[in-house]
């Protein structure tokens, strides 16, 4: 493709600092060279940083700033301080098109709503949606959305987000036909609110749509690898993807005080290393990280507060990705398609 | 103790049938010969699973009927036929008096229907809450309530909930200040709906409860065994129990891959059998079968409709140990404390 994707970091977001967000664009970097960078925040820092990255160095431009949003600001706050800190000018750099998109650590509220503020929700969508990326048993991940941005939604919104789940799986996955499932706590027809109940309602009658409509999910078919797309409601969302996360630092918790229990399990775990590790590696939630919102007018993700480097050059990698393939042109393509569709 | 629990058990309920359900009492029975039973369902049936379990027959009633509650049937379907069915007429036994408690591994909407109908909920409370015990890292295991008897609920309803959980982690775990927590999607005060709010600011409020109030909890610290009790409407906690079955089964499904992926980690998986077998042993639902009903004038649990023999002996067990520490009375007790403190 003929784009090089410019990629602005909020350098000062997260957990981790500035060193974290460096290391990991300079690995982004050395897997797609083709990548630029502008890198938002304290310039003195960035500058010692650079210094371990010449590589990251030489694409870069830098945006000096003092102002950080913390992770205690509420999204008001935070909104009052989009001219002067890192997040609002990496957002600043997408909206004037300086970057293709923006990744950040930081505060995930102040960032939706400096992104929606500066970048624009697309036309017919109230809130934008935060969608991830998590392993299955199956051939490819699965998209989860909403994860928090929503605390309650109506039906209209979560068709939204089906189709906007689905544009990112063909996007990111290169899925023709997502399968896209509610979450729902059975899977015949009755079950659950209103408000889902009437969205596979909305799902089931639309036509010509780019996926499949494959009814209800629960809770315990989320990780099968079943479906592409699974929607939800930003709270219940939130439950099951932390219910996710506990559960599996959980079993593999019990799996090493097992593996401790006696010097016969101990040495059989020291056999079993590379499958243990493979395990480990199939878990790490830096593979997976990066977390997009969909239905804005331009790309920013959110990287985990607590990612490694590794964790920050894979959300850049997925920044990049869905900066060429322009996930915003098919999401608001895919939008319209269903909105006229709707009204016919 | 004084009382010789008797538990009418609804032998024809489940995926499991006769033979399992009369194993299942016939091991709890072995374990706690004080036991005696009604077993309700096809004569002949049951009398020709008795000839496997001699001990079981000398502590038995038998009480006869074709009817069952099927799975497909809807708790006003199941209502219609109370006086005819398995499931009915072990509820039955309970409000007359003839057992202290019911177990069914039946359709759980027509036995809370069902049981509601017959023992009535207690002064106060709308719906029964479904509560079920987890294991966690901690000493103890934590009580999940609700469980899907109530897909929406109030704050008035979470508050009860609260109280009753905390009566049941009292009697089932023996602690004497159960720490109480709300499931919502972050910690902070101002998380989550209105109604969790609401409930968080009632239990802050209410004084002299034999709890204490934790604040909010969320789905990645379910397992941690920091919290005694986590409160949840019946939607969120379908959500989270399922994703916890099925994020543990997920994870052993990875870890037997990795285990089979080579010739060293299939030695040294079995090397390690010891501890992969703890593990198992540690996740095995069976070994956390059983869920109660609470707000009910009357000792009702669901077992699981695919537990196997251990399962149903391990929920029998549970509806023992319930009734000889009068949990009714307990929770009873507690409602109206609560109330009188709210009142004040």
């Amino acid at each position: 493709m003929a784009l090089t994707p410019r990629i602005a970091i909020d350098a000062m977001g997260g957990d981790v600092g500035v060193r974290v967000m460096l290391a990991g664009a300079a690995m982004a970097r050395h897997k797609h060279d083709g990548l630029r960078f502008i890198l938002v925040g304290d310039e003195e820092r960035i500058k010692a940083a650079l210094d371990n990255h010449p590589n990251l160095r030489a694409a870069s431009d830098i945006i000096h700033t003092d102002g950080v949003v913390s992770g205690e600001d509420k999204p008001s706050q935070a909104l009052r301080k989009a001219k002067s800190t890192s997040m609002g000018l990496a957002i600043d750099a997408v909206k004037r098109g300086d970057a293709g998109g923006a990744v950040s650590a930081g505060n995930t509220g102040a960032l939706m709503a400096m992104a929606k503020l500066a970048l624009r929700t697309m036309p017919g969508i109230d809130r934008p949606a935060l969608a991830a990326l998590l392993p299955t048993l199956g051939d490819n991940d699965v998209v989860m959305l909403d994860l928090g941005a929503n605390t309650e939604c109506d039906a209209t919104n979560l068709t939204q987000f089906a189709v906007m789940g689905a544009a990112y799986a063909r996007t990111a996955m290169g899925l023709e036909r997502p399968r896209v499932a509610l979450l729902n706590i059975g899977t015949e027809e009755l079950k659950g609110t209103d408000e889902i109940r009437d969205a596979a309602a909305l799902l089931r009658g639309a036509e010509g749509l780019p996926m499949q409509f494959a009814g209800f999910i629960e809770g315990d078919k989320l990780s099968r690898g079943d479906v592409d797309v699974i929607v939800h409601d930003g709270f219940s969302g939130n439950i099951a993807l932390k219910t996710i996360e506990g559960t599996a630092r959980f079993v593999t918790d019990l799996l090493r005080r097992a593996f401790t229990s006696s010097t016969r399990s101990k040495i059989g775990f020291l056999i079993s290393r590379p499958a243990t590790e493979l395990l480990r590696h199939h878990l790490d939630p830096n593979n997976h990280n990066g977390a997009v919102f969909l239905g804005l007018n331009g790309v920013v993700l959110k990287s985990h507060g607590s990612a490694d480097a590794k964790g920050v050059a894979n959300c850049v990698h997925l920044c990049a990705e869905l900066i060429e393939k322009d996930i915003t042109r098919q999401v608001t393509e895919d939008l319209a398609n269903f909105r006229r569709g709707d009204a016919a």
